[in-house]
């Protein structure tokens, strides 16, 4: 790769210049902060890509619905509840915490956009809810990144933010972003949620365009147990204030520096979800090349990574390369077998379709660490694409039996 | 369903007249016989159904090689070891098991179908192997039914039988059958190996129409870890001992008959696969009505029993409805959330779109038995599926971490 065109930086969500936000306890999870409004000062632009899950949340409707024109200020978000399979009431919830927000904060209702997160099935509680929304409104300030990625936490162990500064048409430039998401992560998109806040100026139009392609390569890429959620949604506003001039051409230098920084963020917050799966001990990243496509590199990719068997052995420290070749041969992707090669930890133990010899004290060695990288080449083509997921731990099943 | 046109009877895979089989130690696995022979004395049609895994192991090429005729009367299987991703060393050894035993046996070598399954990506102790076939080809018996269905078992912890008799064209017609089966199970075919012994007298044309219609809706139906194998094969023989007119046309009352007994054969056999899931606790059933089709009905129960969030639960014992609506909405089938609705054991939590109060107590009440049923209703149509899985367990991690 090139020399980068954009540093990261400290600072998380509100590192770009004209947004604030707020934070608070509402007593939908346990304990902790469950609230999160996000706002541009300005008129912001913005996109999003939601869940394709059929059974997807009732907010995904309303932020689907408000986002369409490609206009959106300020995302109302709970932890704790994920409004989803809740019916009529679960729509009315939805559209209420939109309206409600839209009042308080004085924006027009379709420039809200609403997530939730957490236990499907269960109607929110909304007293609760409509008493912290006014008391949000209130607090927006420029402080409070680090309690933003809290409160759209649930089973995550550690927040999950990034920051980049880059230089477009003259200006600086600056992306904040937070996610979340650790278990029924398979995001096409999964429960993951990710907010991005950038100043750039952008046209919609490019800023769907740049988010889409992030989010393909980045999310769409990480899988922790297969399980795709119904809300997943990964939203980008922004709001011009870094004065440049007007992303509103793809093929401006400018669009280019924008999507390196965008797709860095992207990929940082997706493999920090993946890294934080429910129950890991270990990462794991998958780089198939030699593919005839990125979607046949992908789909070879996210069949390993979703394997669970290839992921207890990944726990269980055993270099069961024969597993990745079953995988690779469910993937449903048109492969030869007589021209594939795999590789864990960069000891090759298949190579153009046949078993390799290896030192297997070379190979417990390469197990025993925590980040295991297979490499799979399909010997097919140029393509190639990468995935990441974690190991699969009798600590996932604990968490997820109740 | 109208009364049944056959009974089970005890005596497992020889029950049929004219089938003998022989076991072996070759010492392929750890202990135990690790090598089964099947030998029809007279010739026999047969049918095959091979998994989809374009990884697929050695010996199932040669199997559907020889089956291609519709004629084979042998079957040569190991345990412990897979012969799958080995290359061309490995196909040249599966050709060697069939060689020798025609060669030993006295059959055509094309009326010798290989069987593998075991450890993925390991070469066959081609020497321990080859000093077994004489063996099994000297002791072929009636009386080993048994040992034959232990032969196959590699993480199995019970061996899997069933056998049933009925009235074919006037004369008594009996299906004897073992399968294996516990880990990497995801049929499309699954590693699992079903092995089918008739002596009715049917046409090659019509005994792979009844196997191929009975898979679909009974090994194809189940799920353990969602995980597609290299090796899965479902082979039937026939051999026209029971001396009735041959079924040569679909129309007969006796190919309906035999598929019956077929389908109860393969049903049983497959629910005992999902039971004996690697690690398993509970029994799941899910079943879907409503669909526009089989294939819908199929493509939404094949989703929950794969759903690893459902089989945490199931695990755990919580009444967790709302992981199913997430896994029917993840299953790509196109559904209308708005008509569904979902029960678990016969306690409806979601109808016609919308959470329907429950008693929390009779709720944890079904949740503890030890085998769970899962109704789910898309009211789009009339048809429906049936699959099985077990609760994903610590035990099952535990076991495949090596």
């Amino acid at each position: 790769m090139a020399e980068k065109s954009f540093h990261e930086i400290e600072g998380g969500l509100l590192v770009a210049d004209g947004f604030v936000a707020s934070t608070a306890e509402a007593g939908i999870k346990p304990k902790g902060p469950d609230m999160l409004l996000l706002h541009s000062r300005t008129p912001a632009c913005a996109a999003a890509t939601i869940t394709t899950n059929t059974f997807r949340a009732a907010p995904t409707y309303v932020t689907e619905n408000h986002v369409a024109n490609g206009h959106a200020r300020t995302i109302v978000a709970n932890s704790g509840n994920a409004n989803a399979a809740t019916g009529e009431q679960g729509m009315a919830n939805a559209r209420r915490m939109a309206e409600l927000t839209a009042i308080t904060a004085q924006v027009p209702v379709d420039e809200v956009l609403v997530c939730s997160t957490g236990r499907i099935g269960v109607q929110l509680p909304m007293e609760r809810i409509e008493a912290a929304i006014p008391e949000l409104c209130r607090s927006l300030n420029r402080d409070c990144a680090p309690e933003a990625a809290q409160a759209i936490m649930t089973t995550d162990t550690v927040p999950k933010e990034c920051a980049v500064q880059f230089e477009a048409g003259g200006k600086r430039g600056r992306i904040g972003a937070i996610a979340k998401g650790a278990g029924m992560i398979c995001p096409n998109m999964a429960t993951m949620l990710c907010f991005i806040a950038t100043d750039v100026a952008i046209t919609p139009e490019l800023l769907r365009q740049a988010l889409g392609a992030a989010v393909s390569k980045s999310f769409n890429c990480i899988s922790v147990d297969g399980d795709m959620s119904t809300n997943d949604t990964v939203i980008a506003l922004a709001n011009g204030e870094a004065g440049n001039e007007l992303i509103d051409d793809e093929e401006m230098h400018r669009f280019t520096v924008f999507c390196e920084a965008l797709d860095f963020v992207t990929r940082d917050l997706a493999k920090k979800i993946a890294r934080d799966g429910e129950g890991a001990s270990r990462f794991l990243e998958v780089r198939v090349s030699g593919a005839r496509s990125w979607d046949e590199a992908h789909t070879v990719g996210r069949a390993v990574t979703r394997y669970n068997l290839v992921r207890t052995c990944i726990w269980g420290g055993d270099f069961n390369w024969g597993r990745i070749a079953a995988a690779i041969g469910a993937s449903g992707a048109d492969i030869d077998p007589a021209g594939v090669s795999i590789a864990i930890g960069g000891i090759t133990a298949f190579a153009a379709g046949e078993p390799v010899e290896y030192d297997q004290d070379e190979a417990d060695a390469v197990m025993a660490v925590d980040e295991i990288v297979i490499e799979i080449d399909l010997a097919a083509g140029d393509a190639e694409a990468v995935c990441w997921s974690c190991d699969l731990t009798p600590e996932y099943v604990e968490l997820n039996a109740k």
